[in-house]
């Protein structure tokens, strides 16, 4: 895409009432643009890269057998009354709808996903099921000060597993953590992000979160220095002992939580009664598991982890764009040189923003590094005269003057 | 995918509650399933569907300029103050947040995208601009018995176009009509669907509907015999002469609304005071216009006017799958056939649904046609006696026997 034609400011100045710094870069970048506290647009930049999130994990769900469905946000009060949770769940936005009837926003799924896997499941032939959607969701937060971190509204993937026993849900279940850490892997955030043990509620010890260390992080893990498990702070005992390995090393860290997994049990089938007949025609409950994760919330987080003094730093498969080609200098041929390379690219079906504006070269530069895409490639006057083009790689300092006839085997 | 594997129930009898045929034929062919009036959740068969008319709009926008963005469905009421429609929007869902805070949920956006656009556009040089979204909506819809075609929740394109004056406008405008139709064809519509005069507002005389004919319509619209143009009913006058030809011949006919565009001027970026600066310096207002069309709606209208006392007919583009296999018999050679076909059927990149389920053929065959997938391709013992698959369109009778080897020749 020509950056001409592209929506899209950016800002020298972090904007006043943003104190996260994934809040102020994407801002700044022009990636998303605040409506209200804990309310954002996304820009194109910016639902460029939450589409490929999206994407991904979309992929990884579709591998462990999910399949994708959509719910909607508008929610009848009997579905939450029926699990208690119209009372007692905070967050819940209210609302009433014609004929005076109340409704709640979509906080979450499970008083809409089990009474409607309900009217499909009735034999152990039905058996395992896994469904997913990706959508967005609504929470009454108080504080909403940390960017895409803590919104009122933001995006999610949400997984519910319907199974005949408990050893069929724990199977499946690893299975779940395997694609989720396949999922952090594609995103950029494996390295720094930690299983996590977290109060767990009525059917199992405890729930798995996903926690990616950063100094603005809400939550605090202790990471067990053996075995690499963590244990949020939430659950810590005086005298801390690794569940898996008995280790009693343990290094404290900040982190933020980049997804959640659950062991529900009965919990949500036994108020709406879903039940199934297994082979000797007895009825037993479901079991289910529940595994979410936020794709505004990876978004802010690689934001928040994947940046320089200049700017965001993507990760190449979530970056809005994979390559950013800069023509500096006003001379026609210079245009005319960047133009074609531009079309080549197109052609062999990369995937750029090429920088067209009657701007200065500095400010095509300061943009670039701001913006982030991991690859860069310069055209000028003085590159042409040489017949090549100059890449770079936003981590890296030194830049590579590269023939353009040859330039597809210098790229990534 | 496999039909054993797909989370997905037919029923034979239409829900109790129920009295539109796109509600009735999708619930019974498991697109869709009733969480309450107006709100419905989609299975895979419906989503598949959805995505598939979501891609279509959103090629046709990408190829008139609009850029994607996505914009948020909660509100801030000071948005809707601007305008005076806090007050006078009666289908507006209105809630409140934390700190007491009142929020709409988002029920069209030109509150949002106005002020939105404000932040990026100063300049003549800013303008044209073109920004679009495709996106969850709410509207307090107070009857809600047509099934998708009027909800209380659904999906919407939204496009907001930006221009530095009337005329940029005005040929922008017929453009969009143009993507319209494309549109309309590619899901099938465009032989049933008018081009309709209806009310304008302050700015224009008129704004356009896209009006599908149907028995089921809530619409009557006036089609001028002569030159093919349609008048809305609500704009009709005693002695109507046709704004375009001067015809005075009208033939009147129920139908859907399936889109609207309309030029709003500056009915919006005055009161956000959205203006720029031309060429000799001086301040403008920028004049608008907004186009929509929502994919829920031209799903549910397919499912109304495209179907026979047998079940659903889905155009090919906007079909769940393109190809339905059915297997006919348990004989484990038959089977073995089969599956080879389908994954010779996959590895060719075609969209299939396998039938691999353990129910009698009779059933697969009522299913098939109740679903309605475009192509219907048999494997039984007796057709593979003679190395045959057993080829159907879902609209004809006929039935072609045809070498599997070759079977690609015949597929469309």
């Amino acid at each position: 895409m020509k950056q001409s034609q592209l929506f899209y400011k950016s800002f020298k100045e972090a904007p006043s009432d943003e104190i996260s710094q994934n809040a102020i870069l994407l801002t700044r970048a022009g990636f998303i643009d605040k409506l209200g506290a804990g309310i954002y647009s996304f820009l194109p930049l910016g639902l460029r890269s939450l589409n490929k999130i999206e994407n991904i994990i979309r992929q990884e769900m579709d591998a462990v057998g999910g399949q994708e469905i959509l719910m909607p946000a508008l929610h009848p009060k009997e579905n939450w009354q029926q699990t208690g949770r119209w009372e007692n769940f905070d967050a819940l936005f209210r609302l009433k709808g014609p004929e005076d009837r109340d409704y709640a926003l979509g906080a979450t799924h499970e008083e809409i996903v089990v009474p409607l896997a309900k009217g499909l499941i009735s034999s152990y032939k039905d058996l395992p099921l896994y469904l997913f959607q990706i959508q967005t969701k609504f929470r009454k937060e108080a504080r909403a000060k940390s960017g895409l971190l803590r919104t009122r509204e933001f995006r999610m993937k949400d997984l519910y597993s319907f199974h005949a026993d408990q050893d069929d849900l724990d199977a499946y279940y690893e299975k779940a953590k395997e694609a989720y850490f396949k999922i952090y892997e594609r995103c950029g955030l494996d390295e720094k992000t930690y299983l996590t043990l977290a109060s767990g509620g009525t059917f199992s010890k405890y729930s798995h979160e996903f926690q990616t260390l950063a100094e603005s992080g809400e939550d605090i893990i202790y990471i067990c220095q053996n075995c690499d498990l963590a244990i949020n702070h939430e659950i810590k005992q005086e005298h801390l002992i690794c569940p898996e390995c008995g280790g009693n090393e343990f290094k404290k860290e900040k982190a933020i939580e980049v997804g959640n997994i659950f062991k529900l049990g009965n919990k949500y089938s036994d108020p709406f009664g879903l039940k199934f007949k297994d082979k000797e025609g007895n009825e037993n409950t479901v079991i289910m598991g529940c595994y979410g994760i936020g794709p505004t919330r990876i978004l802010g987080t690689i934001a928040e982890i994947s940046h320089d003094e200049r700017g965001l730093i993507w990760p190449a498969e979530v970056s809005p764009f994979s390559i950013h080609l800069l023509v500096l200098g006003e001379g026609e041929k210079t245009r005319k040189n960047a133009e074609e390379l531009y079309e080549k690219l197109i052609a062999e079906g990369a995937d750029v923003l090429y920088d067209d504006r009657d701007i200065s070269a500095g400010q095509k530069l300061v943009e670039a590094d701001l913006i982030g895409i991991p690859t860069r490639i310069v055209v000028s006057e003085k590159t042409l005269a040489k017949k090549s083009a100059e890449i770079k790689n936003r981590t890296e300092e030194k830049t590579e003057l590269v023939p353009i006839s040859s330039i597809f085997d210098f790229l990534p």
